[in-house]
């Protein structure tokens, strides 16, 4: 298996997730377990950090798979992140230079690349140019992102917690909504700029006695205004408290983001925009004209990790080994991706495919798995996205809250320029 | 003990906390194994829907202790709730006289109310009601809120969850900030419209590696916006990303509502206010200038049930078995308290008080619990707060989401009008 022994470097890119770790935690625990390195480093703040020679020797960190279990659990990047486009190496051949020498330097012959759509693209830029200068260096994909907007994998890291998180946060939100003995519609806004992957997962809040959501709405169906209102008009023949998924990146006909729509002047003469939820709430209230009100879930959806999937975590975890493994044998410039088997019982296969299928892709809904009447999701939707959400990882608490790895390495001053 | 068997009925009032069905389940539990009534009745959303007639049978919902642990675990309000506030008795003597004749027509000897300092407004006219005109009825007062606004008791149901929820909140935002390269400020609006309580239990996020929140802003104290943004660049001196922990209810040195300062007209002519996070996400981004996002936790934080403190849980079920025994007895007019006998190991025990004492007053945080910066709380706060959070319920999920009561009732048609 390890034919090349030496060591291996880790980055984390892009948005965060909760399973982030859980692939990091996974990698080193193979490194721990099969010595198939000698040292894992990591970027801190990912390629562009290494690029400032910013990294840790991540083997320090981690010496005992108690600690990697903690990782797993841990929100957000242990590493750190960015959003950088690497040049290509035609126009800027020194970065590249730079990086593979301190690689050589560093008996670096693996690099691993945790992140979504823009981060596969740093994947494919390293491993082209590791080929074309015939450098002994693997690079490897390890995908990730709420969005589950990855192709070729059935579905990303982090996004079955994010979708736990979205849908238990759903019900509890209807709960909140059904207590008063006055009509009301709640929006809920959900994270998904082009994917509705997220906003769909809010069906899963649904139970014996809550049918909320009414209605979701989804990116990949051009938004009417009119529809919108008469869809609720209907829900409301029948329904004292509605609930309406709608997700962040909802477009008119036009192509417009409904979140650009309705903007301010703020004191300071600044233009400030009010937020997909924020418009349509504005609508509501002037059309229909009972109590409604706007949630964003913000942040949280893509960090609450101790609300998160044990399925997500743990599929993490064995996609970072595979990872580990792959990179050790002879293989470069491919994605580690999840291969569903079945649903019932639910059973997946760790893969790995060409990353230059992958890079700079987006997988959206596919249509057939949105109602006809373009405001909910087919039941072909919910058997995909059930699985996921399954099961509740242990998560120890200390004075009350939970107990995540240490990040303070993050804050160190050495790392940034205030 | 029971001196006086008949029947008894329990409404709820108020805003939502995840605590006030322990509350209920626990005046439950006792009728249950202590048989001190024949049966339970339920207000359907409160006085207001009892005074329309509107009541369950609650002995035929909940028959089992299994059930009732299902309904410890319930966020909002099994009974559904109203903001309604009880005329005076001489205004309008119909409302009480029906209300008695129906207690009397059903045989009811004690009136049970779980809500916040508007809801003990009620229980103190019924009880006075009830002695002025020599009837055989009982009326208690269990508090909630997530506000920890009522006096007399050392905290109420509810609050201890929220302020666990706010703090792992806080923890999962401050792991989301810390990853990029980028100095950042992220403000989160928490709940808490004249006391601070809620706001100030973010200070429980801190962790050996993590310092956020590192200001806190409670509303007890004026806010100046100069000393504010100083506040901000003192601490950017050393910190890279910087938490803040703002109360929504804010107000400026002249008493005015920061949420209230910054508003626009939308699409439709109508003014929309911004929010206290808002508006200050505005000042700051215009006076500092480095990335600035505001976060509101929303209705999360008092009705995310599955993040609940077992010691709130645990504590209201009590403080409802303690209410179910006073009512019981001779008692009527009192509100359930905590009183707490010591922090370390800590202790409370239950108590009654008069409810006139209690009625439509609000407990602040006192000033000297407010650091002398006053952006911080101090230790004696933080030695108040800890305990409230400590522990963690065990919730059963089904298909990936927390399983709760069954709430369809609440939203039957003969309950409401649409």
């Amino acid at each position: 298996m390890s034919l090349n022994k030496g060591n291996c470097i880790i980055g984390q890119s892009g948005g965060p997730t909760v399973a982030i770790n859980a692939s990091l935690s996974g990698i080193l625990s193979e490194i721990l377990h099969s010595k198939l390195y000698n040292s894992a480093f990591g970027m801190i703040n990912g390629i562009e950090g290494l690029i400032q020679s910013k990294y840790i020797t991540l083997t320090d960190f981690f010496k005992t798979q108690e600690s990697l279990d903690k990782l797993t659990i841990t929100p957000s990047m242990f590493l750190g992140s960015c959003r950088y486009k690497l040049p290509n190496s035609n126009e800027n051949p020194q970065i590249y230079e730079d990086l593979f020498d301190f690689f050589k330097l560093n008996n670096i012959v693996t690099v691993f690349y945790i992140g979504g759509n823009d981060s596969m693209d740093t994947v494919l830029k390293l491993s082209d140019y590791a080929n074309k200068t015939n450098q002994n260096v693997n690079v490897i994909g390890i995908p990730k992102t709420i969005d589950n907007d990855l192709p070729i994998t059935d579905h990303t890291p982090g996004f079955g917690s994010a979708a736990k998180y979205v849908a238990t946060s759903l019900l509890e939100i209807a709960h909140d909504s059904y207590i008063y003995n006055v009509p009301s519609i709640t929006l809920v806004e959900i994270m998904g700029r082009n994917a509705g992957w997220l906003t769909a997962a809010s069906a899963l809040a649904r139970t014996s006695y809550s049918k909320a959501p009414h209605l979701i709405y989804l990116p990949e169906v051009p938004f009417n205004v009119n529809k919108f209102l008469e869809d609720i008009n209907e829900v409301r023949k029948t329904t004292k408290n509605i609930i309406v998924a709608l997700s962040e990146g909802l477009k008119d006909e036009d192509g417009n983001y409904l979140a650009a729509k309705e903007s301010y002047v703020d004191s300071f003469g600044h233009k400030q925009l009010c937020g997909t939820g924020k418009y349509l709430e504005n609508i509501v209230a002037s059309n229909i004209g009972c109590k409604v009100r706007s949630v964003e879930i913000n942040v949280l959806q893509r960090a609450a990790a101790h609300c998160s999937s044990k399925t997500d975590l743990d599929e993490s975890v064995l996609l970072g080994k595979a990872a580990a493994k792959l990179g050790a044998s002879n293989v470069t410039g491919q994605m580690v991706c999840y291969e569903r088997k079945s649903n019932t019982p639910y059973q997946i296969d760790i893969s790995s495919y060409d990353i230059s299928k992958i890079a700079n892709q987006e997988k959206c809904v596919p249509l057939e798995w949105i109602s006809k009447n373009q405001c909910d999701v087919t039941s072909q939707m919910l058997d995909y996205l059930r699985p996921l959400i399954q099961g509740e990882p242990t998560i120890t608490y200390a004075n009350g809250i939970p107990v995540y790895s240490d990040v303070s390495h993050l804050c160190q001053r050495k790392y940034y320029q205030l």
